[in-house]
């Protein structure tokens, strides 16, 4: 199976859309004569979210619609086998403290499915820093002890290093302090300390907060990034373990066809691929979704599984509440550029490195050898120094020869930025966004509830936090079916 | 609400059995004329194994019947309300590093109702570190450089801290090394150390290894200590994160009653409590379960939630499958005695302590201040100098004296040792144990699925592995009844 999306570069075959995709779903409808007519629930969106949504409400006996944009499941998160080894087009790491996440790996008995991503026992074992003057060539506990030091510094607002203003990172009751730092950008932050900082410390930083969040300095918020902090342990290390370590050996398509089969076993679920929403219309009646081939679909409740950035290529009547109007029209910053290639250097195996603030792709780390015995190396840029991958390969090429020499034989990439079912990356706040309207991204209104990691409280912007909020949905719309007075409690 | 469970003390009062909670549930059964005959399903046991079984299984759409001996659901996680105070008479932390555990707080919107049990902020701010020549003053900070030094040097067996031996802590697929550890114990492996540890270190990591296992040195698996370390992220700093750190406010009834109460929403869920099970027979055509009343029930399947310790206390037919029978016949070693006081002493909230090896009670900490001012003190005993703490109440002060002098107004706790329904507290392994019957003790036979804390993959022992095993017990049964000629895959 293939999906249109993605997109594969080599010497002899040059540009290619689509790439293989076990989580491309053939026949891309189920819907037939005995499909019913009007459904319990619909889900929009077939990401971690839409999918946990749809299992759930599947699992629990109601009737369920999951329509969904692309010709494959998963959204942000996907991976393409090429080659007998799986290229992560987006969302990878997974961890044992990501709760949401970890307790499907558990469920689907999918622990002794994974791997971790770096390996230091290979090549030259080095962490090059590179800048525009030159490359350094440091050791892996340099390069910790760099990171370590400077993201201290960073986040230490609290003589605690952000315990005291981020103590309970699941919670989205926001401390004062919180809600004064998500209006400070990382920028201004950067600004406070930037005479307690070495060089390297400063380059290592801002690249490793760009890795985060996708944007710039001036578009990222610091709470949000201490957000992230906090959840990985309020350490450097911590953030290594949750943020790169563990992921799928056979790629995150294989963990989310599970959800998939498991809702379509129960046989309550209805679902068509290669179907964008056009308009959702809700009355006291219940909710009808049009799709852009013009095919209209009832039901007594509606899941709005897609992520914040697209919200407004969908028509609501009645439109969307205020708040969450103006969050749309926010969006958020994140325009990850997340591009693998498979080089013949063998060495780079124990590569990490930055090159910085000149170079197209900042941060890179050798993720694994594939069959053919080729170095898989995986490579993060974003609005700093923003490129379209796909629109010139040499552009692409140069950019990964900037971060350490290579060989390469072969580049896979999704072009985020692009995608007109995501428009951006993972979710990543400018400042001011989550303190003035997280709130309302969480609210439903009428017969829809609104879900995605976008707005999770947790792992927020994370498969986990996707996993979180498809788990709310399904509970909050079983409990609006099964007391159709009260109002949903979804704040 | 009150149970038969638990005892309290008071000057005023004396010793007196059965104390307030919200987890004992009124009328003790629903069962009526409009019962079904037969079930889907029948949950042998409701703690939070059983409970999470049940309520999936209800979700799912089974009719579920739900044994429980006891008068009260969360077996041997469960709360008192004394004087509008929480005493957790059993398991009591909780860690958003547990997913299981952390899914459903965050699934039942329970994230803000949690608070850090430990708070130097107030009072002594002091360790005291006793043993039989006398008592040392230390601070927190000494206190955390002696148990991370010590216990780093107890770990450190492959060079990595553990990480090399247990690099997949939620993996059932043992590394050799692992194996190896498992027939070790913990005495055993300090022989090897016991050079290089200074007397504080030994004192310090021998009393937390017992505070972890409720056994002996000698009874103590090395491997399983690994395991709870390697699950805390290979740290002591995790280890008091994961082990102490966050509890409910309003105590752990009142999260458990959140399953209970969501299962029965379902209308699937019929219940029995005061129905001790004293009999199972399973034929090819279902299941018959007796209890010791005499009435039988017939269900399709049985879901044993039964603590390991108490499996040869029913009777099956066919027996028990001989590695499940051997392990049953070995048991855990937990004889965790948990005493809680109630102290005038209002600068004790910030106090740690050991008194170790000589005193009856060997671990505490200041755990709470309760709404009359007092403070709360949680202390902790084992097999090592095991006691009853019912049998004389000045014993039990003897060793609460022994930790800190205090000025006692009301001492509560439950028993473990002497309760039928769990002949123990949480799980630990002798040496050997897992290594030669995790297999058997996770494996079912016939219609019959054995789930249980005791056997959980990952957080084992714990609240965490409860739910891991409920969750995975349901689906198991879900599948069974979808597929009726597939055997059970639940090894």
């Amino acid at each position: 199976m293939a999906s249109r999306d993605g997109f594969t570069w080599t010497q002899d075959q040059g540009l290619k859309a689509g790439v293989p995709c076990i989580g491309a779903i053939q026949p891309p409808t189920n819907a037939n004569s005995t499909t019913p007519q009007a459904f319990d629930v619909v889900v929009i969106g077939a990401g971690y979210c839409g999918l946990t949504a749809a299992r759930d409400a599947s699992l629990a006996g109601l009737k369920v619609l999951l329509l969904e944009g692309r010709d494959r499941i998963g959204g942000r998160s996907w991976s393409s086998n090429i080659g007998g080894y799986p290229f992560e087009m987006g969302g990878t790491w997974v961890y044992w403290g990501q709760p949401n996440v970890w307790r499907e790996i558990m469920r689907y008995q999918m622990q002794d499915d994974l791997e971790i991503s770096y390996d230091f026992s290979k090549g030259i074992n080095q962490f090059l820093l590179a800048n525009a003057e030159g490359i350094q060539r440091l050791s892996h506990d340099e390069e910790d002890a760099i990171m370590e030091s400077g993201l201290r510094k960073l986040v230490n607002v609290d003589g605690e290093f952000g315990k005291r203003v981020v103590p309970f990172p699941h919670s989205g009751a926001f401390t004062a302090e919180a809600l004064q730092y998500d209006t400070m950008s990382v920028a201004a932050r950067l600004a406070e300390i930037k005479e307690s900082l070495t060089p390297n410390e400063r380059i290592g930083i801002e690249a490793f907060v760009l890795l985060c969040s996708g944007g710039t300095l001036v578009t990222t918020s610091f709470f949000e990034f201490l957000h992230w902090w906090a959840l990985s342990e309020y350490s450097y290390d911590g953030c290594i373990r949750y943020l790169v370590k563990y992921k799928f050996r056979e790629g995150q398509s294989s963990f989310a066809i599970r959800f998939f089969r498991e809702a379509l076993a129960t046989g309550n679920l209805t679902y068509a691929f290669n179907s964008p929403v056009a308009r959702v219309n809700d009355t006291r009646e219940g909710v009808t979704v049009a799709t852009r081939d013009g095919r209209t679909y009832k039901a007594a409740k509606a899941i709005s599984a897609m992520p914040l950035n697209v919200l407004n290529a969908v028509e609501f009547n009645p439109p969307l509440i205020r708040g969450k109007k103006a969050a749309a029209d926010i969006g958020h910053v994140n325009q990850c550029i997340k591009v693998h290639a498979e080089v013949r250097n063998a060495d780079l195996r124990s590569y990490t490195g930055i090159s910085y603030p000149h170079n197209g792709l900042y941060y890179a780390l050798g993720d694994g050898t594939t069959p053919a015995g080729n170095t898989h190396i995986v490579a993060f840029g974003g609005q700093h120094n923003h490129f379209q991958p796909d629109e010139d390969i040499q552009v692409t090429k140069q950019a990964l020869q900037g971060l350490v020499p290579m060989e390469i034989e072969r580049i896979v990439f999704h072009n985020w930025s692009k995608d007109e079912f995501a428009k951006g990356a993972w979710f990543f706040s400018a400042p001011g966004l989550l303190s003035s309207h997280l709130g309302d991204m969480r609210a439903g209104q009428g017969n829809l509830f609104f879900a995605s990691s976008d707005w999770a409280l947790g792992w927020r912007s994370f498969i986990d936090g996707a996993i979180e909020e498809g788990t709310r949905a399904a509970v909050a719309v079983r409990a609006a079916l099964q007391h159709p007075g009260l109002k949903p409690r979804l704040a």
